[in-house]
């Protein structure tokens, strides 16, 4: 249920009707806008007086809402969300780019990607540690290691560092962290959900390989519910009958999300694709369909990475790309701050 | 099998090769470029000695083609197809809207609908006489009389017309159509697939709703290998487990045809996703990613039309939609013709 | 809209009761079952006085039916349908094998085969004589000479023939052709299928590749709504991600199926796996969970089959197969005729 | 790579050239057969010398093995394998049903179930303690006091217990528990597959919802790399577009896994298919391919059922089907044991 409360309501009237509510075990989620304020009811809110509550003179309107998702939902919360990592901020018009290796893989590595994507405008670092691979047999990734050579880069270039955690028991390595990845084999793993939602640190949720809009929204929302309302939503291709690419990156889910929620909405066109020509036309349409940022692999040396470098841009490919995904970004007036 | 030719190489020799060719019953496209000629060898090629042909002065390569697509094969053609249709061109840098209702409801519509997006910048109309519904108990098309009023609207605009072909039966009112669109549904027509292929005109082949990539093509080689080389390509959503939006729209399908064959790939996205506020986002990803043109559903009264009304834009939405396609095209690098 | 009539009702009042409904523009489709009948009502039934027609004395009960699809609907026709091919009968507890060739190649291959599967129990002889192809360059059938061929097989063993059209100009080769088939390709083929309505034969209908089972009940009330009561619905397997298998074969459509409709519904594990060591599991489970029939794929040489050999069983295997589905069927509980 | 062992080799030998292998770091995976003994050899195998190991006097064969899957590979290990719990079997001939609610809810609940699904012929008890549920406001389980809950219904049954495990910090709950199940959404949680992996008891490993047969296989490597060994393989369901049912239950998995690995095979209908009437026909279809177990919901009162009760069958309907599964299995010829 939805309270929409009058411009200018005197806010001790406001308590009032906020403690109230919770006095008869309701949870209140309240959102201020630039010209209004909303209260979401989340609960059993069938006892709830409906038209009690409507003929209170702060109150302009109340609905139900239908909807199961609730603290992501926009109607809870009319205006976007903007993140904040450092000086970043994704959402609201404003515009990132998070860029980095597939794997963490030596310290000369990821410092030197991590100064050329700064070059070339990237507002953020991705780079993996821990590596989730179909088969036990593959590479894993540098773990630990591969933590602390994130935590150089960022050091040398200033960039917050995004990276990978798969497992609860990896959270201590992860304190230094700026942002917290939930991958696409995650995604229903409620258990890591609820427990990234009791940190106070930007959690990206990539959506699983098959996942509908709305399993998304309510796997954000067991972040959510747990406390932390700092969730990063990204589209990395879906599971479907592709044959000359690995995934089908669904750009509609861009505006239709944003219809849904107030939650930012990036999109990760490397490995949706699995072939790095493929990869900067699918950036821009990103961003001409309202993306609030690109995640993207680069690497200095595709041809020798280890994991996945068939869809690594090189610093120079990345460089062109990230002038252009700009030049787009404004003429599909989509603001210009970022 | 594909036979590259020396720039500059002597005319009577090529038609010799080419005349030795076809007498050992091999059929021979020839596709010459601004740079390069090439053959593309046809049928059972096992038996022509390749070591022989590489020999010939004026021969500077030779290759084997593994894909089971030949004359829509970007290796057989390098150089992207332009399709004509009266002034209008589509691919290689030239770009088209085609706009207009799903249905031919009256002339009044059709003639105000075309009207209205000529001026916006559409250079073709579209609208459906004969309609494919999966009820038979639904509206199925004014048919031969929708035919007649489109080219009335075209008589008043001069804007060529685009429409759906259902079955062979029809075609002889379809004797003045300009481009002739076969469906999703029919896109494994074969019998209608192969006659098209005897025509003069352009197709705007759809891909249909689960169809592979290599079986779009394939349904384009039905097309072509009947001699009509005049074929559009269009993504327009594939079926997956999407839960708010009717189709999947594959964008990632633009670049990849466009690696593949020389034909122009044009985007609909109107049926792919069958929300009209997701189509101008839509719309612009699809230009960011270097579609040759739109087609886009635009109804001057979308609340009271008679078929797909949800997914249709108003005359004045996609006269803002127009112009910033155009806008993210330039800033995309997607060329400046058309 | 369903009137459900009673028992032991007066028959002129019957008539009277529907010859009014049909004054009013009203389809009625009647359906007289052992203990009750029911009369399905098609068209614009908003006009009609539910209340009027519950309060006549020889109706038992009146309710509207939400349900787009009418004349397959199982509401409006309770009982099984059961269709007959000559002294065959499918549907209603009779079950029915339907084998043969993928193509017909010569006299001696389909009358070899033919004996080999009557031998063996099979019902009817299926062999294609049109075959769609995805590529235009792979073998098309011998059309005509084809049907020929499969007449002669006929006449040599009495097994009524089953084979596909594709196109309606094709139609007068297929006028002693015992059941058309239509194929995954055709399955929303508007125009074929209405005219399939207006034939007096049984129809074969094929699930298309990634059609829905509400879409595939459409396409049987196009053929029925024209005419044509005799259709048999056919699950072939349907297009996801599966990497061993062809297809993915969706026996719980069987069940499902014999909920919302009357008509008889049948597999073809050969098409949906592409693997003649997995047809006969799924040949034993489909008749497990209902089936009333299959259409299996049998060759005397798979090897060097034409078409598909890699899916096709020897008659040996076939013979084996054919016993232990009859006793899956008994051990399943579904029916002892056939 | 494997080493095919010839009968009645010299067992000294066959240890000589195991410790040899392993002195260059290659893992041996020993599998005697009543026949042969077959050596599967993981790790980088591109040193090993082929022609030498062929030459040897006990050796039969050599070959390459192409596929990433080695330890659940048939090709390592040509028999079935049979799992045991307690004094139930899986695999290899025998055929066990496990039955139960979908959560447990009360003592009471549990117990009754365990007992009557016990009279009907169950070999196992399932309920579910831990819920996954897509949303964080739905019902999660009992959690602990779940699994004293199925510890009670076993002491009074003498029902082994299969429970699902969401997370690895629960670990200590489930010490006694008979076998842990691996759900859909923890298919590729490759951090608790091999934690689990290092565990002496069976795992039921579900197949993930959009999960090939390829990935499947690779997360059971995942649990066998480890050294556990017992792993038997779910499949439940995989999502397409599926429009009455909830998911497409893919029962030519069940062949298609036999061909390709040694493990047994269930198979859950309750999960696929959402509606306890299409349960029936698809648990017979199962056992008619071949299934080595099946999996069912079974609650006393489905309708008031704390979770998915819409899927449940009542204790009779289980038991009706016991008898006909059993009957459908020894019709397809799929073994008497169990």
């Amino acid at each position: 249920m939805i309270v929409v409360i009058k411009a200018n309501a005197n806010p001790e009237k406001q308590d009032q009707l906020i403690n109230w509510l919770k006095a008869m075990g309701i949870g209140v989620h309240k959102s201020v806008g630039e010209y209004q304020t909303v209260l979401g009811l989340i609960g059993d809110t069938s006892k709830v007086d409906m038209d009690l509550i409507e003929s209170l003179d702060i109150v302009e309107s109340v609905k139900r809402v239908t909807e199961t998702f609730k603290c992501c939902n926009r109607k809870f919360h009319p205006e976007d969300s903007v993140i904040r990592v450092g000086d970043v901020r994704i959402g609201g018009g404003h515009f990132a780019m998070i860029a980095g290796p597939c794997s963490v893989e030596s310290e000369e590595q990821i410092v030197g990607i991590a100064k050329a994507v700064k070059a070339s405008g990237a507002a953020m670092l991705r780079g993996g540690a821990f590596k989730p691979r179909t088969s036990p047999y593959d590479f894993q990734g540098l773990k630990g290691e591969g933590i602390e050579l994130l935590k150089i880069a960022r050091a040398e270039t200033g960039l917050p560092i995004v990276t990978e955690i798969m497992n609860l028991k990896d959270l201590p390595l992860f304190d230094d962290i700026d942002v917290l990845q939930v991958g696409a084999r995650n995604m229903q793993n409620f258990d890591l959900l609820r427990e990234l939602g009791t940190l106070n640190k930007p959690i990206l949720l990539k959506r699983g390989l098959a996942n509908t809009l709305k399993e998304l929204l309510m796997s954000a929302e067991y972040i959510m519910a747990s406390g932390n309302e700092q969730v990063i939503l990204c589209e990395r291709g879906i599971r479907t009958y592709s044959d000359y690419l690995r995934n089908t990156l669904d750009l509609s889910a861009v505006p239709m999300l944003h219809e849904l929620t107030h939650l930012p909405v990036i999109v990760d066109p490397s490995h949706a694709t699995g072939i790095a020509r493929i990869v900067p036309p699918m950036a821009l349409a990103a961003a001409a369909c309202g993306a609030d940022g690109l995640i993207i692999e680069v690497h200095n040396d595709p041809l020798h990475a280890l994991c996945d470098g068939a869809q690594s841009l090189t610093p120079d490919a990345f460089d062109t790309l990230a002038k252009r995904v700009l030049a787009v970004r404004a003429a599909a007036g989509c603001g210009t701050e970022g």
